[in-house]
């Protein structure tokens, strides 16, 4: 008999459930628009749906259900705090609802932190029992992994690195606050960057463009515009400073980086490694590897998995130390 | 039968070993100038003589014997990689030796952390499963408390919250970084900003002294000088950029805050907070209490008691949940 667990990831835009073995892989997928509406219902309705596809597909029923979704939450109780992109669902009991739609253990987890654990279960972290994962969105998410597990706090509010100070005399955040590294790693911040760089870079090509995006400013890098160079290096080193602190505050194995932005690599990862090397003490600077996340989009669906398998008891047993 | 560890906290200045009980009640304590020498040797052999001593004045072996000390170490294995201050440690076998020579389990443990395991298990942080002990001294030392577990990572450096980037155009500092917490918060820190503001301060008594220290400026600031007010004000704006960071990424309980710069609290918590507030997420804000540490210079030994009883299976029993 195939057992597997279902792992959905909800974003702005999709919803994506999957059928997902104990090895990790991925059986068979559905994908929805986001519904949108004034309450949870509508994603709980989708979401339910797509699990009865799965359902038929399989010819058998999972045996949970982890959900990455872009909220803070508790994930012991399933309960929704905030979600600042998805409002619907603020304070909604998410997972009592859908438990009792699809008559399964069903394990809320941040979508940063999924992704974290999808990594540190098959991604670049495999094997580590600390790990950091950051990804580079149109927002900078994180989740850290400390002795195998992820640190959610007593608010489930842990992991949030794109928010940590970087630099007082920053740029304003929407979080309140400034200067956060979400201002200068994520691809919104690489394209308000490069507009702010256009009156010192005249001959850039960028400075003829009505529009531009992060992928752009990357291509027109790697021909070695000066701009677009600039702009790279200015995010290396703040994902720099911030690597650096979280090495010297956690000492971790691996920093994975992933999301969209992480396609600039390339061109921010020699700027990053000069700011550890200077800033964070040397053996944990030499202990944490820092490295591209290997699962792209699926890392959530993947941990998400991994967190059912657990929530089931039946993860350790899969995982390979 | 009294059953007690021995307890230890080896100073650049002090070397002092106590024997204490398993409710944290420190029972006797002997101390001595900490030694120097070319080799761990003569620190071995005053530690030895003092536990000796309590020996004898106990009448009873100690069941084991924990050791805060100055340094980076691999606590499982009781070696020490590095130790700044105490440079003779270096490489030290330092926990085989005492082993040997006193026929006792020992465990060591870095004096920041052991500081933040007391404050968790009796001082400030009690009571809590994630807390935080900044430690405001010469420098700034940080311990970490996750899930009840100090946090040492794979090569025992987590916890260096004084060496977190708060300013990257700050002054440069001693760890080869530059804007760092210990760059604005401790002791020397607060020394060397008020000489900086002494031109822009020329009414201040402060500009008038040949020599002053952090409790001097501190006692100043109390009675309304503005060169004073405006020290204590950055220590506590970087503190708080600091510890909104550490809220945002670990989510904690408490952050207890010690050492004798602490004394000046009532003049940097009031911009700390504000800091704080500003950059933090609200519910992990609300959640995080930022309080005095308690245990004053103890902190160290009661942790290291703790670590002691730990490391042969009797400190959970008496810990209070």
């Amino acid at each position: 008999m195939n057992e597997f667990v279902l792992a959905g990831d909800l974003g702005g835009t999709n919803l994506r459930i999957a059928a997902v073995d104990r090895s990790g892989r991925i059986l068979c997928r559905f994908e929805a628009s986001t519904p949108r509406y004034v309450d949870e219902s509508k994603i709980v309705e989708s979401a339910v749906g797509l699990a009865r596809s799965i359902r038929r597909k399989m010819g058998s029923d999972a045996l949970a259900f982890g959900f990455a979704i872009p909220a803070i939450m508790n994930s012991a109780e399933g309960k929704i705090f905030t979600s600042p992109n998805l409002p619907e669902l603020n304070g909604a009991d998410l997972g009592r609802r859908l438990s009792e739609e699809l008559g399964l253990g069903v394990l809320l987890e941040n979508d940063a932190n999924a992704a974290a654990v999808g990594e540190n279960w098959l991604g670049a972290a495999k094997g580590s029992s600390s790990s950091i994962c950051i990804t580079l969105g149109t927002g900078v998410g994180g989740g850290i992994i400390l002795n195998g597990k992820v640190l959610q706090g007593p608010d489930g509010t842990a992991g949030e690195i794109g928010h940590v100070c970087v630099d007082p005399a920053g740029p304003p955040c929407g979080c309140g606050s400034n200067g956060c590294l979400e201002q200068f790693a994520s691809a919104t911040a690489i394209v308000r960057m490069a507009s702010e760089l256009i009156a010192d870079f005249p001959d850039s090509r960028i400075s003829s463009m009505d529009e531009f995006d992060a992928s752009m400013i990357f291509g027109l890098g790697l021909e070695g515009d000066a701009l677009c160079l600039e702009v790279f290096r200015r995010a290396g080193e703040y994902l720099g400073i911030a690597a650096a602190g979280l090495i010297n505050l956690l000492n971790p194995e691996i920093i994975a980086i992933g999301g969209g932005a992480a396609n600039g690599w390339e061109l921010f990862i020699g700027p990053m490694r000069t700011e550890i090397v200077k800033r964070a003490f040397q053996q944990p600077a030499e202990r944490a590897r820092i490295v591209r996340a290997s699962l792209g989009a699926d890392a959530g669906i993947v941990g998400a998995a991994f967190l059912a398998f657990e929530k089931i008891g039946l993860a350790r047993a899969s995982r390979i130390r």
